[in-house]
């Protein structure tokens, strides 16, 4: 018998796969399955952000008399609405995992103790264990973190009220996308970035950002320092250069995740708590497999889903590795900001503005369609990065993440026929790459 | 000098072209630049199905108690903000055509006749002739067709009025378009298809379609007959098996286009007066070229624009072919419905209901997310067609065509990582197909 530990994507796709293979497989999941991503994180996000590109469509159509009468979210029906498609995609994983053959123990909860695994308490003897606990929003420890109106992503469906001072703790990606939504919702909010915020974004596209978060205050460099309230939060205090506070009725932490890792012993650990593992998934301990947030970022789903099926693989024999070139990942605010880039040096960088095609028709009445970029080798013609601001710029990420991963050139990909209209900026520039390259002097 | 007939998406890429490489190039445009894609085709209907989208999005939120109040389309602010935004979508053609040191003739007529060309009546010495003249739509010869209230694309943004009852004459992709927008802003919708509505789409995609046009009135083998009206349309008339009337408040004729050749002469045509070409878009004569809708289907931008480019670097003395394989295309209704597939046999095909992503989390909720399914190769694993009903559908489509083109196996895409989350059933049906031939015994 095979013992996965947490029915997040990485435990789910781990237990799948060896049930699929005809191995007998007991999934142990204290909570819900699906995970933080089904959970609290990225289907969270996406329902919340789905809300509030409408929200913001809607004001355009208004401003431009196109749409009569005024509509507004109701806060609480929308996140009673998010639980109950989160219930259904439980109940469609749950069956998908259970048609596999996969056991499912919901509600125990599992530790680990070198080659050693126990379920409630008790020792069950394992051919193997896949270790794939997740992780958990980084808590920051100051004064006044447990007060009523604190939030994580994991407590924000218990927020009652659409906060009037939203106060959001963190500078990547998760707090801009919260700040995105609360905005559009109504909330005045206050993102405060411990240092820059979403730093290491392509300046272009880090730019967009600031601009599709313009009713959002971003202070920099200003660690949260306090939690101020009698009853509940009342005001934030915060540190850097030059400190201050701002009033909140309610704060969200979205400084990160960490390692789940309080029941795991007696592996071999990172300095984040992480589980050590190698490219086959393995840990310190033979037999002993980890895959997921819990071995340690970059705690995206595709990641956590693809090391799940490379330990699961490991297990059956298969000899795979699992390999992080060229990982595609994207920003959800009016647009999708997505980007993937590969190591290895210079070339030339293209951009256009995104043309208009489903879902930007109308930003053009803003003078904003997004944005298309891509990086080439000079010598090769090889696709080094691409960068899109569009709706559907992630499903663009992730095609040409594929062609960075495998080295495909301008050359091999010129002529390529979109549907048309298309909100995508990228695929332009490889034909226009293309010619540049071919019509260039030689050197 | 060039003379390029034709500022739609054909003639400018291919004044484009070569304009950027040196050449002194002429446009001949008699009306607006940008062609029937941006004035009447492609965008208009992007327009409008992302304003209708919009409604139908509305009325789920409004429906589930998340969105209160009410708002409605102002179908003349619509058109009117529609004609804005266009107009600067044409400003920014003409300056990228004029930026290639192209000079446009506005306003002017060209006729050709073999070799000879003539603007404005005055013959004009050309190294080289690109017609692009596009096409116009099919209007049946039916009694009462020039009746006020009657439509094409073309006069559809002169409508006063949203329309209580609309008649839409046609059963392919634009009447299904058409029908979705005016059925989601609220008028009574019946489709007249001649023979089969939609027909030789795939049956899975085809239910999707009708299911997101489910108030729409869909008569089969019903082709238009007459137009009645005193002052203008009150009623049309069909005949066909089951011949029968139905009340009008406007009729939409979305039967298909015919190619625009009364002003050229002396060069090959084919039975719907088509221009005919060589893979090279050259025409009968020497030193005449075509490209776009007046060569002949299948009216798409993509292949219009690439015929452009393509008859563009023949007269540069690049040897460049156009070839028609693997063209994606699709239907904008509620999702995209898209699809692009490879000729040639038979092939596994594999299924899954789109999961939920950006645009489509909410879509959970009336259990339909849309459609994946690819059809694989059983010995070499090539990826010989792909389907996709989701939003961005479209874009999926574009990147799988190349994959299509460059018959990639699924092995070879195998490891794919998404942008989490994302409306894509597709990528996922990769890795699946690859596990399942991988996995199968060999016979």
């Amino acid at each position: 018998m095979i013992v996965v530990v947490g029915g997040g994507p990485a435990g789910r796709f781990a237990a799948v796969r060896l049930g699929n293979a005809g191995r007998e497989v007991t999934l142990v999941e204290k909570g819900e399955i699906g995970g933080q991503c089904l959970n609290y994180g990225c289907m969270a996000v996406c329902a919340l952000n789905d809300a509030a590109r409408h929200v913001q469509r809607g004001r355009e159509f208004a401003a431009a008399g196109i749409l009569t009468g005024a509509s507004e979210i109701c806060f609480s029906a929308l996140l009673a609405g998010m639980d109950n498609v989160q219930e259904k995609i439980r109940g469609v994983l749950d069956q998908e995992t259970k048609d596999a053959g996969v056991e499912i123990r919901y509600g125990s909860a599992a530790r680990l103790d070198g080659r050693q695994v126990f379920i409630d308490g008790e020792e069950i003897e394992a051919d193997a264990v896949v270790v794939a606990t997740g992780s958990v929003p980084a808590v920051p420890a100051v004064a006044g973190v447990s007060l009523p109106g604190v939030h994580t992503a994991h407590t924000l469906p218990q927020m009652e009220d659409l906060p009037g001072d939203l106060v959001i703790v963190g500078g990547g990606v998760q707090a801009a996308e919260f700040a995105y939504i609360f905005s559009m919702f109504g909330s005045r909010v206050t993102v405060l970035a411990r240092s820059a915020f979403l730093k290491g974004l392509d300046p272009r596209l880090r730019r967009l950002a600031l601009k599709e978060l313009a009713d959002v205050e971003i202070r920099e460099g200003a660690p949260l320092d306090r939690v101020v309230g009698s009853e509940r939060v009342e005001d934030v205090g915060y540190g850097g250069s030059e400190p201050g506070t701002c009033r909140a009725d309610a704060v969200l932490l979205a400084a990160g995740l960490v390692p789940n890792t309080a029941m795991i012993e007696g592996v071999e650990k990172g300095p984040n708590g992480e589980v050590r593992v190698n490219d086959r998934m393995e840990t310190s301990v033979k037999g002993v497999y980890a895959a997921g947030d819990v071995t340690g970022g970059p705690f995206l789903t595709p990641v956590a889903r693809l090391q799940g099926v490379v330990a699961a693989e490991n297990i059956l024999g298969i000899d795979r590795r699992f390999d992080l070139a060229a990982v595609p990942q994207s920003i959800s605010l009016a647009n999708d900001l997505a980007f993937c880039t590969a190591g290895g040096g210079g070339g030339i960088d293209l951009s256009v503005p995104a043309p208009a095609g489903p879902g930007s028709f109308w930003s053009v009445l803003a003078g904003d369609t997004g944005l298309g970029k891509i990086r080439v080798d000079r010598e090769s013609g090889e696709i080094r990065g691409v960068w899109a601001a569009s709706p559907g710029a992630g499903i663009i990420a992730t095609y040409m993440a594929d062609a960075i991963r495998h080295r495909r050139t301008v050359h091999e990909l010129d002529g390529l026929l979109e549907v048309h209209p298309i909100a995508d900026g990228v695929h332009g520039l490889i034909g226009h790459a293309a010619s540049l390259l071919r019509d260039r002097p030689k050197e």
